[in-house]
């Protein structure tokens, strides 16, 4: 290196321990922890590095981790405050399962399609994979996910405890309609009834349009086989649907003129209304976005320039506009958004701001192709009411104190 | 399940293994192997699954594998034919280092920006990390990459041994752009130099317009931090061009008004050409494209459609035509391209055939949005000679004999 006077960066000491502040103290715990220290060499090119290998592995120092929720229920939330761009590595993606994740052998794997049909027919994994396929960028969300920044705000929530039940992959498989021609779907067929092989026998009714229209068995998720938790080794994907309509270890799909009313479309997976009715086979994923830095539990070490960032995606559609407001809703600007802007797919968002000092309130507000903008909670809670369990969209505040602490929710 | 007859379809049988034939043969001697079978449940839902995991894992039966190359050489192939879309996992990204991968902790990390400019600075990785960032998906590869296909065409060469040496990411970082604007780059100011903080101390000399276009410094990808092999905590990425001016473990840039003429831009990554004469600073992938299914080792089961397909690539922009022969290259058809296209990136195509048993050799041709068009073996042999080392961009065919073993290359 040229012996010459440098001049750091005088943000640069301000910013330590700001960006990704959890997890590099997470780190330092770690360095400094009783697992002993990383070792690193103090000039990297004084000595050999190591060889290549077979499989890659994360450097020691980075240990991204899902939160299980308490207990084995079935749900583990993918960190999306540390998370870059859009795609989602496989070993993060988030975890819904009713009955625990079931051991399938791929050679014994079959997949059965009758009902309504002229051709009953048994698929292993090899006819599905020989069939012409597509492959697209998706998210896939649990139906639940928010649920805590609608029904238990606490200013301690990350963007991991409020939205972590999303995550987008680069999904491969065949459509649908390709196996609906294969066995001939008879005239008349409006639903179908798909399952999944797991302990729980996951069963969803889908109108039988989504299954012409764009949906497809899945068994490849980014690059690779799918993962023992997304399904392995078939899933449903239903492009922009609530995740557990997406079945995972698919064994069956009956085509009927009906819907099957099935326990997850009864005593589960229906909206409760403010009014006391309740809306069934509320499928689609509405507009939603969250900031995810700066959010808790960074806080930040100083004012000045800040890039806002996060996600927003739409179950309708593709994204086409995202608000950011840093006084609390009363002025908004259009944010950045990060191509490619994808339908049905997590979209990237920035905003440049300068941060004053004084308490602020941060705010993003998602907009798709159908002109639907996302509601604040007061909209949301006034057509739904406090008894649902699903689809909270609603706008998600992060409150920067004057110490730079970020919190979540508008309250002190 | 209902209880009736399914008429199991016949092709069914016919294509057992057929897809993935290599993969399954793999996973059926694991599961016969001196490691024992994997136990599954003979009905998965009549147990509990398995609880959910901070970090997912694999299924058994699914056991991708990087192939190092003979040795410490540096070098470890993805398994192309074992991809689906074009999203890499970053455990099977390929490989490529010339003193082997460094352990750098990421807190002591520094990339100093020197040279022709007004303020000299060193940047920490937290100031990396608080620019406004991009993302975007590229492809990297290496410039050596189908030199096996050029030098040592074998029957018996996989899309991994040909072609491996390419991989699709998600990158984050910051734009270079911006950290020029950061130091002041002067005037007159025409190469800059990027160096590793590897072994090899790894140094090449890139002309300052690709810095103000669309270079960044990476510190993310598909989603997480780098990567230990490609380049932890942050390297050059530079869309398009060749894999070793992407440095790795970036750790000082130089800007100047001349290129430095390195080790690694003199003695290595010229191109020899038949006339006698080399070029340098040749940093543009050109198109190229393979085929990816149906490749050596696969023997196809049967005649009857089959679902070719494979990926493209361009360091120049957008693929916007892929043609896939299969007669050798007498006549070609338009293979249909998978959305979303996105430039610099791998774009997969496919193209449905229906084999009537006779040998066929299988081509594919890649056109990208500058009107480049994939030049045959003989086409690039007449302008490169054989000396050369680098930028193998021919056409790779296939030979599917009559016994439906699928062949590297033209010859019997």
């Amino acid at each position: 290196m040229t012996d010459i006077p440098i001049s750091r960066r005088s943000l640069i000491a301000g910013a330590a321990g700001a960006l990704g502040a959890h997890a590099l103290q997470q780190q330092l715990a770690r360095l400094q922890g009783p697992g002993g220290s990383i070792a690193v060499p103090p000039d990297p090119t004084k000595v050999p590095g190591a060889p290549t290998s077979v499989l890659g592995e994360r450097a020691p120092f980075e240990r991204p981790r899902r939160v299980p929720l308490g207990g084995n229920q079935g749900v583990s939330l993918s960190p999306l405050q540390d998370l870059y761009g859009i795609v989602t590595p496989a070993d993060l993606h988030f975890e819904r399962h009713h009955a625990g994740v079931p051991a399938i052998d791929p050679q014994r794997y079959k997949l059965l399609i009758h009902g309504m049909v002229e051709r009953p027919t048994v698929f292993d994994l090899q006819a599905l994979r020989r069939f012409p396929a597509v492959s697209a960028l998706h998210f896939v969300e649990c139906s639940g996910n928010g649920a805590e920044s609608y029904r238990s705000i606490r200013p301690d929530l990350s963007p991991q405890l409020i939205d972590g039940l999303t995550s987008t992959s680069e999904w491969t498989g065949v459509p649908l309609a390709t196996l609906f021609r294969e066995v001939g779907v008879k005239p008349g067929a409006t639903w179908f009834l798909a399952e999944g092989e797991d302990a729980a026998v996951m069963a969803r009714s889908i109108p039988i349009e989504k299954g012409w229209d764009d949906a497809f068995v899945a068994y490849g998720q980014n690059g690779e086989p799918l993962r023992p938790e997304q399904g392995y080794p078939a899933r449903l994907l239903l492009p922009g649907w609530e995740g557990n309509t997406n079945v995972k270890w698919l064994r069956r799909i009956e085509i009927a003129d009906h819907p099957f009313m099935t326990r997850e479309e009864t005593a589960k997976y229906t909206d409760p209304l403010a009014d006391g009715t309740a809306r069934m086979f509320s499928f689609v994923m509405d507009p939603k976005s969250i900031i995810t830095f700066p959010a808790y539990p960074v806080t930040l070490p100083g004012t000045g320039w800040w890039d806002i960032t996060g996600i927003a995606w739409s179950g309708r559609g593709r994204i086409t506009r995202v608000d950011v407001s840093t006084d609390g809703g009363s002025h908004w600007q259009p944010a950045e958004l990060q191509l490619p802007v994808l339908p049905k797919c997590h979209t990237r968002f920035r905003y440049l701001w300068k941060w004053d000092g004084e308490e602020s309130v941060l705010m993003s507000r998602a907009v798709d192709e159908t002109g639907y903008v996302q509601p604040t909670l007061a909209q949301l809670r006034a057509a739904r009411g406090l008894g649902t369990f699903y689809h909270f969209n609603h706008i998600r505040p992060w409150r920067v104190r004057r110490d730079g602490a970020v919190l979540f929710g508008l309250e002190s």
